[in-house]
């Protein structure tokens, strides 16, 4: 007779999890070694795994050699060095000691009773971070405000927008959907419109204002203003505006303080999303960027990105949480319990999309903690200090040109084309990209500002160091130089 | 000069987790010395942390000192065997591997390319659990359809409906928002309820069906039928049905044949929500449970409720994936890559409300490699078979009822009242789930079924063996004789 499944004996789990925290940290050790970009076929890991699960147990050693032999070739690494794309997605010893223990407690934290202590210290967590920004005290807990950690930004301007979307409605009539005016610049995340179509926004009623190099892609309040007086002289509603701190093409920042003068004018719900940005602005130096927030409904900022805090954690404050609860909460009877029916607690489960949720703020909690603010703001400050030296590097290089000016640890750049031609500059600084990608020294990403493809290079991985941008730097001239030899030759 | 903060050290990575591991696999340990339930006020939490984050950094100790002496007081202990609440939430030594490789490697898999080994194998393993439940071939992702994991049911519900709703308004128009009407009985999940807030279906076109004893709580086809004729003959249109193996009160069954009959006759979406039951369905005896799958558009199943994977991981099959990335896909510039481009691969992003996407299907990978199909089997009959040992036992003492009949591993039961008084009863029963939550030795939840308030026993935890049970019920039979013993005293 098979002895019976023991899926959670202590000891066999300690032994287990050490093996695999020894896996972790030797990934760790030859992270460089890998090819930075994935350099894997689609359909490649089909071909190495069987077509159906096994009858019987396999060990973990072999899972753990299929992990490196057949898993690791088809991952992007995030969290190498030399890891430029996109924004950053930080993995740090604290976010995993966290990532860890809530896995481990595995709880189910969608009403305070189910697991008071991840309900609390999110509040308590939050309301740090919230002081951290100096957000204005309505976003703190102690308010009719509070922070809520949600899984991404997406979803944090989705109940933003339901929250928005709801309370316009029960003003005006849920019939009146089609009047609702949502805006935003062209450089605003797509997560915003997603929101839209999710919320049932007519697509029509989605205002997505042009930007262009002569605010430096930031939103202008002028546009912003006279399109807002077109839509009301035909009747819309104006009921949502979003602004960014930090855009995900060039970091562009939306000029607050006069958006939210109009925004409260028109007695719209301001959003600002600073998902990248935000973290920044833990140093003075850079927390004007985010000057106006007073005014804000809602602020939303990534610690999951670029502040050591493992995905996803992503922070949403709102300064009036009865609209969220008002347009996310049911009350079926299985969770009815004592301390909720009595209005005493917190139950986050209606400040989100889903039911279930993580123990996420431990996380958080341990990366304040473990680090600290002095640290966190050195870390921040380093990777920008980086980002200046790849500038000038750049800046010094007659064949490139930075594009937009650098805010934080973005840069924006191109290879300029020897004949001064946009379609060809276009195929150049692609092509630029692909043989840069396809070496898997480092991995970068790209974006269209003005018509113009524009290469980025995001500096923000944990472990990342002057050496490595400088390296990275040496591979973008030497395949430039190479990609122009060839179009001299031809 | 301070030394630079080195976030993600191999060693210092290496010496930490260690650490962690001992401190998880003690809390396992010791698991049965707390309370079940968290007996903490609301608020406890503030006054033993401080109002800001530390400037400077604390150590691993000072924080793991913290979470034994103010975190686990907190915490309701899910993987307590003594925990029979509300439905179980796994977590396993398998479970907590996938758990650190992803929370290791930290990609963020919004894209195929952004770590390709991510969404093949949450292909790959979601065909492996499809052929494991026997679901049709037109769930596979070799047709048309596919798999993909959500987080949770809620959001699982929540793209189908989505799906379904602009499938239907791209036919009729979007200004008939208001003529679409969705069908579920009285016993489906809350999380429609919210998808419909959240797709802004009108709430007088959520049709809530009335079930009671006679059916065993399932939605009765003859009901469905009726109203779905009556919605037709004034103008609307049945768009979703929402059927349920395994109801949250009760672990009821809608009779899926019958029902998919009537979705089909009217051209509506049928969705089967077996978040919970689902995972029975790899087992031979229960798969007659959801016959009628076959004709399903969708399907849903928790693999973190009962099939030891920790939370979060859910899994949805869609026939139609073109009707989902229709609903949810954006395409900015920035994620633009030739492998999307060339449609040559998945790009999950599109089958989900965020953007950012963790390794989940590490998890569910593991849990069926190192488990094998043979010991989940074993693991959910044992479950089932406790479940029924239970049963008895409550159906073996006169003091008591069992309510409804036990299908899965759920038994619904009370205290009867001395003098047959359904207020009292109710009371009686509400008095008893207190006192025996209070005393922490178990955790238990409640439903009302037609008005009667009824105690639920769910058995699934990892750890949960005879003696828990047995002595779970000693609990119940202990304080419910104190209990009437007071009655009849006054």
């Amino acid at each position: 007779m098979e002895e019976r499944l023991k899926p959670m004996d202590a000891e066999q789990l300690r032994e287990s999890a050490h093996r695999m925290v020894d896996f972790i940290a030797d990934y760790y050790k030859s992270i460089e070694s890998f090819p930075v970009l994935s350099q894997v076929e689609p359909g490649y890991l089909r071909k190495l795994l069987p077509d159906s699960a096994p009858d019987h147990p396999e060990s973990l050693q072999q899972v753990l050699e299929d992990v490196q032999a057949k898993i690791l070739p088809g991952v992007t690494h995030w969290q190498s060095p030399n890891y430029f794309a996109y924004y950053p997605s930080n993995s740090s010893i604290a976010g995993f000691m966290g990532e860890m223990l809530s896995a481990g407690l595995n709880i189910v934290g969608f009403s305070w009773i189910t697991s008071p202590a991840a309900t609390e210290l999110e509040i308590i967590v939050l309301d740090w971070l919230a002081k951290l920004l100096n957000l204005p005290d309505d976003f703190l807990s102690t308010g009719p405000g509070g922070g809520v950690i949600q899984g991404t930004a997406s979803e944090a301007v989705l109940v933003v927008l339901l929250a928005a979307r709801d309370k316009f409605l029960s003003r005006i009539g849920k019939s009146s959907l089609n009047k609702l005016v949502v805006y935003s610049s062209d450089q605003t995340h797509s997560a915003l419109q997603k929101a839209c179509q999710i919320g049932g926004i007519y697509p029509e009623n989605c205002r997505v204002l042009k930007t262009d190099a002569s605010t430096n892609y930031a939103l202008s309040p002028d546009l912003l203003n006279e399109v807002i007086s077109q839509d009301i002289s035909t009747g819309l509603v104006p009921f949502l505006l979003c602004a960014t701190v930090g855009t995900t093409s060039s970091t562009a920042v939306d000029p607050l303080p006069a958006l939210a003068t109009i925004a409260k004018r028109n007695g719209m719900w301001f959003h600002i999303d600073a998902a990248y940005a935000g973290s920044a602005c833990i140093c003075p130096e850079y927390r004007p960027y985010i000057d106006g927030v007073e005014e804000a409904d809602s602020f939303n900022m990534n610690a999951h990105k670029w502040f050591l805090t493992n995905f996803d954690c992503s922070a949403l404050w709102i300064k009036d949480r009865k609209a969220l609860i008002q347009a996310l909460s049911t009350n079926p009877e299985f969770l009815k319990n004592k301390a909720s029916q009595a209005n005493m607690v917190v139950d986050y489960r209606d400040w989100q999309i889903p039911l279930g949720r993580r123990f996420r703020s431990l996380k958080l909690w341990m990366v304040l903690r473990l680090y600290g603010v002095q640290n966190l703001q050195q870390y921040i400050r380093n990777h920008i200090e980086l980002a200046r030296q790849f500038e000038d590097l750049v800046s010094q290089d007659p064949k490139f040109e930075v594009v937009t000016p650098r805010i934080f640890s973005l840069v924006c750049f191109r290879l300029l084309s020897p004949d001064n031609d946009g379609d060809k500059g276009n195929k150049l600084n692609r092509d630029l990209l692909d043989t840069v990608n396809s070496t898997g020294k480092i991995f970068i990403s790209h974006t269209v500002l003005s018509g113009t493809y524009i290469l980025r290079f995001a500096i923000g991985a944990p472990l990342t160091e002057e050496r490595h941008v400088n390296e990275a730097w040496k591979v973008l001239q030497d395949e430039a130089s190479k990609l122009l030899a060839t179009i001299q030759n031809n």
